[in-house]
C-alpha cells in the first residue's frame, strides 16, 4: 500500500472547497465574526464528510474504475478495497466527533449528511438523476451546515434532536412489532437481520438518548411551559426499559412512544410560548 | 373508486402531528410569534409533504399490504394503484408551490425533503436500519423547516440554492461528457435514459436557475464585496448557452461551472465580510 494514495483517495482539493464553503455559511448567518475555533471544527466537519464520501465512493466503484479510471488508488492497487472501506468509516467517525464538539445540533446534521453520502454511493448513485440531484443536496447543505455550526437555530435544532432520536426508536421498536409478518414476507427489517433481542437493545438506546436530549433546550432558555417534559420523559423511560427487558412489548413501547411524542409537541410549544426573548 | 378513501390514503392524523411540528419549529426559532399567515404555509407544506409520501408509500407498497394490511385503500380497491401514484405527485406539487410562497430557501429544503420521501418509498424503505433512520431524519426536518420557513438562515439559505441548482447543471453536464464510457459500463445516467440534447436542455435551465438565484442575496443586503458576482454569471451563462446549442461542449462547460463556483464563493465571502449588520 502507497502511503501518498491515502491523501489522494480522499480527493483533497474538493473536500477544502467543500470546507471552505461550509466557513461561508457560518460567516453570512453570524451577525458579526464568528469565533475562529468554531470555523476550524465546520471546516473539518464539512471536511471529513466529504473525504469520507469520497474513500466509500471508490470502495463501492472499484468495478466501474477498474475499466473507466485505473489509476485511482484501488484499481492500480495502491489501497485494498477493504483497507479503503475501513479508512472510509475512520473518517466518518473522526468527522462526527468533531460535531459533538460544536454541539448536538451540528452533530445530528452531520450525521444526517455522512449518512446521505454513504446511501448515494451504496444506492443512489446509480439512479438517473436522483443521484445528480443527491450530490446537489449534499453541496447545498454545506453552508446551511456552517449556519447551524454557530447556533443560528438552536432551539429548532433541539427539537429536532429529540424527534430524530425518539423516531428512530420508535420505528425499530415497530419492525420488532411486525417481526412476524415482515419474516413472512421477506422483509429485511433490523430485527430480522440482528434478531430482536439486540433490536430492542438499540431501541432502548435511542429511547434514553431522547431523555438525556430533552433536557437541551433548558440550556437555551425555555420557559416553565416545558415542564410536562418531565411526564413524557418518565413514558418514555417506561418504554425503553421494557422494550429493553422483553422485545415482546415493542408493540406496546411505539404506541406510549406516539403518545409521549403528542405531550412532547405541546410541551415544547408552551415552553417556547413562555419563554423570554 | 371511494372519495373518502382519497383523504384515508394520506393519513392525515399523522400529517396534521407533522404540521404542528413545523409550526413549533417557527414558534421556537422565531424571536416573538411569527406572522400567523407564514404558520399557515408552513403547516401545509409539511403536511403534504407527509401525505404526498404516505401516498406514494402505498404506491411502491401494494404487493406487501394486499398480505399484511388488506384494508388500505389500495389493496381494498378504493383507488387504484395508477390514480395513486398521480394523486401523490399532485400533492407534491401542490406543497412545493405553497413552498414557494414561503420564499427560495423554503422551497429548497421542502424539495430536499419531498426528494427524500419519495426516494424512502422507491428505494431506502427495505433497507435495515437505513430506512428507520431517514424516517427520523425526516421527521427531524420539520422543526427545521419551520425555523427555515421564518427566514431564519437567510442568507445562508440562499447561498445554498446557488449551490444546489449549479450543482444539478454540473453533474448533468459530467453524465453528457461521461455519455460514451458510462453507455459502455451499462450506466443508467440522465443522457443515457433521455438522451444528450434534453439533458442539456435541462443543465442549462438549472445554470439560468443559478443566475437568477445569484440575485437573491441582494434582498437581505449583502455589502459591495459580491459584485465580482457578475463575472460568475457571465461564466454560467457562457456554459448554459454553449450546452444549449451543443451538448458535446458539455466537457468543457462543466470545467467553467467548476471555476465560476471558485469565484462565486469568494464572492460571497467578500459580500458577507462588507456587509453592514
Amino acid at each position: 500500500m502507497e502511503p501518498k494514495a491515502f491523501v489522494e483517495i480522499m480527493r483533497p482539493h474538493n473536500c477544502i472547497l467543500a470546507g471552505i464553503v461550509g466557513i461561508l455559511g457560518s460567516l453570512v448567518a453570524y451577525e458579526g465574526i464568528p469565533p475562529v475555533q468554531k470555523l476550524i471544527l465546520i471546516f473539518l466537519v464539512v471536511y471529513f464528510g466529504c473525504s469520507a464520501g469520497n474513500t466509500i465512493n471508490d470502495y463501492f466503484d472499484v468495478e466501474i474504475d477498474k475499466i473507466n479510471r485505473p489509476n485511482r488508488p484501488i484499481p492500480r492497487g495502491a489501497i485494498t478495497r477493504k483497507a479503503a472501506f475501513y479508512y472510509g468509516v475512520l473518517q466518518y467517525f473522526i468527522g462526527l466527533i468533531i460535531a459533538l464538539l460544536l454541539g448536538w445540533s451540528a452533530f445530528l446534521f452531520a450525521l444526517g449528511a455522512y449518512f446521505l453520502t454513504f446511501v448515494y454511493a451504496w444506492k443512489l448513485k446509480p439512479l438517473p438523476f436522483i443521484g445528480n440531484v443527491t450530490v446537489a443536496l449534499l453541496t447545498a447543505a454545506t453552508p446551511i451546515y456552517g449556519a447551524v455550526g454557530v447556533g443560528r437555530i438552536d432551539l429548532a435544532g433541539y427539537l429536532a434532536i429529540c424527534a430524530f432520536l425518539v423516531n428512530v426508536s420508535r420505528e425499530i421498536m415497530k419492525d420488532i412489532e411486525d417481526f412476524e409478518g415482515d419474516k413472512r414476507l421477506g422483509a429485511r427489517t433490523l430485527p430480522i437481520m440482528i434478531g430482536k433481542k439486540k433490536s430492542g437493545i438499540i431501541a432502548s438506546i435511542f429511547g434514553f438518548l431522547t431523555i438525556i436530549s430533552s433536557f437541551l433546550p433548558v440550556k437555551v432558555g425555555i420557559g416553565l411551559g416545558y415542564l410536562p417534559i418531565i411526564i413524557v420523559d418518565i413514558m418514555i423511560a417506561k418504554a425503553s426499559i421494557d422494550v429493553l427487558v422483553n422485545p415482546e412489548k415493542a408493540g406496546k413501547g411505539q404506541k406510549i412512544l406516539k403518545f409521549a411524542t403528542f405531550i412532547a409537541v405541546i410541551s415544547f410549544l408552551l415552553g417556547a410560548l413562555t419563554r423570554e426573548v
